[in-house]
């Protein structure tokens, strides 16, 4: 089960590929391949042998930001704006009035673990000395330092001094939303699913009139973003303890040293030569750890050919069952929905997760089987490169012998792959279904399943 | 009041605008120059003098699609993906089930007015021949298609056939929701001021298991994209006769040939040329009337030299008040909220639209005055070519001494400039604030009113 039967595909497709760009970053290309030797993967499978020029291709978009200069953009549109008398007004008047760029979506990558994480940045500013910028290279300036290797705090804060020193602005407030995905803690993930896909930081940095944390004019700024309750409080103290990257968090560097995983020497190595090859210096002391932390999150997603040992499943099994032509509405739909799930985009190695939502329906006689172990199925299939359709799949054949044959599993996810690169599509989600038994042929017993589903996703 | 200064402007500055692309579509920017001539702008001014290659740049961005190929795109990126037996499953089951991507955020251009519209985009397919496409190609895609002069049931069906030519699957659904700007009917406007800011229009393209419109395959889709309503019956039917592009509606046709507005013969001319320059046919029949539709909206945003005629506004009028040192506090904060205004941006030629809020507030025995006068002020300095910030300034200069002269004023908008081009921050949006009087100096009376805003913004 879940042995890819590649004899069937249509070989010279792949090979239409680009393949001008074939030796694009090769030391690169080459540490990703000893990085997928090392989960175990076999380098020349179709899905992945690809996954070194693709790896090599998005980390190179997602690192533009060393070779662009904020202060260019900015001077090359900054227009003239009449204002009033500076005498007769205050800090907020005229043209020289606070002006505003909500909701700029972004993404960056994490110098702590190399994985990407979402932005969503806020920009003011109370413009002076008669000057505007153009809105949208408050965009552009935003993406030149997010498309480094970065931290929440010091994004702002380069941001923030670049829109300054270009600008000569009365001020400059930057205050940004990051989403990072959570490193699921492997040895609780089995027995606890509650853990949330994504951490949550808040970080604001400020100059000029916004230099003084508590003056009123941030309260004007959260007021025009909407910003209705005491997010004051919840902005991240500059210098706290708290690291926001989970790659940080004590309890998985305890599992990692307690369990004595000390990665393969030529993995580490691997990532450091990424790091370099970015154009980043390694030992830079932020970066020290992170070839140690990109591995933590990446062993997770380590090849086990072994199949799946089912038989400690098997507790209430009832086998697949013959279809008999009974209608399934005329027995009970069961569902589990919900069920979280962290993935590896084989394609990009980079995360993919979401949730499973799993329905059967219970002839007589068969006892389901409880969540957990539902629960331990999918992330036995998460926990591996993969791609979201043959997850489905997986999960659909493992769990069908246990649940009476007709099933129907649902997967939804976010991608980060769909985000980062040059996609960016940051509202974008994934849904696959695969169905069987009963519910590929009645269509009645699909809709009602289908619509019960949860219509808000907080994956 | 209103006229730049423009003698303060560090004109070096804006000579660091990468000159090296001056040239860049001459045809199109020697065209923009005869727009800007004719809506009486004087082509040297600061704000505008880099407006024909913004524009050139933005539209040559916008049409890259015709260069494009989305069979080597799909190609590129088909992977092997075992399914289950086809006698055993029907046509959702195992990895031949139902996969969607949803919510990728597009914009396009309209071939009717040539006015860029945003499209969320959900794709929805059944693979079939044990492959699998990559997630990203399907944003790919659809983005060759919308990167052409484009009508919304158009780039459904080209995006369909493309996808189903290319990747061969069992089906291909396309679902586009397609929101474009309102053309506000000037004659109606300054009387009626509830005029939504978009246009929305929803169409569907199916092939294969989807091409059966009542198809139960329809429904399934329906339920994972959260449609939780009767989407079915809202989706627009081909070729009906409801023409979508406000430019085609019946009344502004009207209003152009009852006024005996011919549009100067020069203009119309520009406007054929840039289509031409674009490699489309200025002859195809769904572009004979665009240089005509596209003037009718431009035409709006002319420029008056004129001061605006404030004697006839100046009906309850109390004049500027000196400041006398009382807090605002202890009078009453008054507040017209959401009046909505549509404007062009000078710097792309592209709109931007939302809507103003006034607060101000009453001394004694001033009464205060209308909602449509204030109202009429906003339209007056939104038609015509214009930067957020200015406008924001001129309306408050302009109501102040109506108001008791002491006035606040937020425009909050979204901007075409801002979603489509390079930018493509398809969530983001505008504030400006600017203050006279009293709300210059009293941080409690701004917070008071900023606090007051509405928080759902549906401009």
């Amino acid at each position: 089960m879940g042995a890819l039967d590649e004899g069937h595909f249509d070989v010279e497709l792949e090979n239409t590929l680009n393949l001008g760009v074939e030796e694009e970053e090769p030391e690169i290309q080459a540490a990703v391949r000893v990085l997928l030797q090392g989960l175990g993967e076999d380098i020349n499978r179709e899905g992945i042998k690809k996954t070194p020029l693709r790896v090599a291709k998005a980390l190179r978009h997602a690192t533009t930001g060393y070779k662009r200069n904020a202060k260019d953009i900015i001077e090359g549109a900054i227009f003239p704006e009449a204002g009033l008398d500076n005498n007769r007004i205050g800090h907020a008047g005229g043209a020289g009035g606070l002006v505003i760029v909500r909701d700029l979506d972004l993404f960056s990558y994490c110098e702590s673990c190399l994985l990407p994480f979402q932005v969503k940045c806020h920009v003011g500013y109370v413009p002076s000395g008669q000057r505007v910028v153009g809105l949208s290279k408050l965009s552009r300036v935003a993406d030149v330092f997010a498309k480094r290797l970065q931290d929440p705090q010091r994004l702002a804060d380069d941001m923030c001094s670049a829109l300054q020193d270009s600008l000569k602005s009365a001020g400059i407030a930057v205050i940004l939303q990051c989403h990072h995905i959570h490193f699921p803690a492997l040895e609780s993930m089995f027995l606890d699913s509650s853990t949330e896909g994504w951490i949550k930081g808040l970080v604001s940095s400020g100059s000029g009139v916004f230099e003084d944390e508590d003056a009123n004019i941030w309260g004007e700024l959260f007021s025009l973003l909407k910003f209705r309750s005491s997010i004051a409080d919840k902005i991240q103290k500059r210098n706290s303890s708290n690291h926001w990257c989970p790659s940080q968090a004590s309890t998985l560097n305890k599992i990692s040293s307690s369990v004595g995983k000390a990665h393969p020497p030529s993995m580490v190595s691997a990532v450091t030569s990424i790091i370099r090859s970015l154009g980043e210096d390694p030992l830079r002391k932020e970066l020290a750890c992170t070839p140690a932390h990109f591995l933590n999150w990446l062993m997770n997603f380590q090849n086990c050919n072994m199949d799946m040992k089912l038989n400690s499943f098997v507790c209430n099994k009832a086998g697949p069952q013959k279809s008999n032509g009974t209608s399934i509405i005329s027995r009970q739909i069961h569902s589990e929905l919900n069920l979280p799930f962290w993935s590896q985009c084989e394609h990009h190695l980079l995360p993919f997760h979401g949730v499973v939502h799993i329905g059967y329906s219970s002839a007589e006689g068969v006892h389901p089987i409880g969540k957990s172990l539902l629960q331990s199925i999918v992330h036995f299939y998460g926990f591996k490169l993969q791609v979201q359709e043959r997850f489905t799949r997986q999960v659909a054949e493992t769990v069908a012998p246990l649940l009476g044959g007709d099933v129907i599993v649902v997967a939804e996810a976010s991608h980060m792959c769909m985000i980062s690169r040059g996609i960016e599509k940051f509202g974008s989600s994934t849904a696959t279904v695969a169905v069987l038994g009963h519910f590929s042929t009645d269509a009645k017993a699909r809709a009602l399943f289908l619509e019960s589903l949860p219509s808000m996703n907080n994956y």
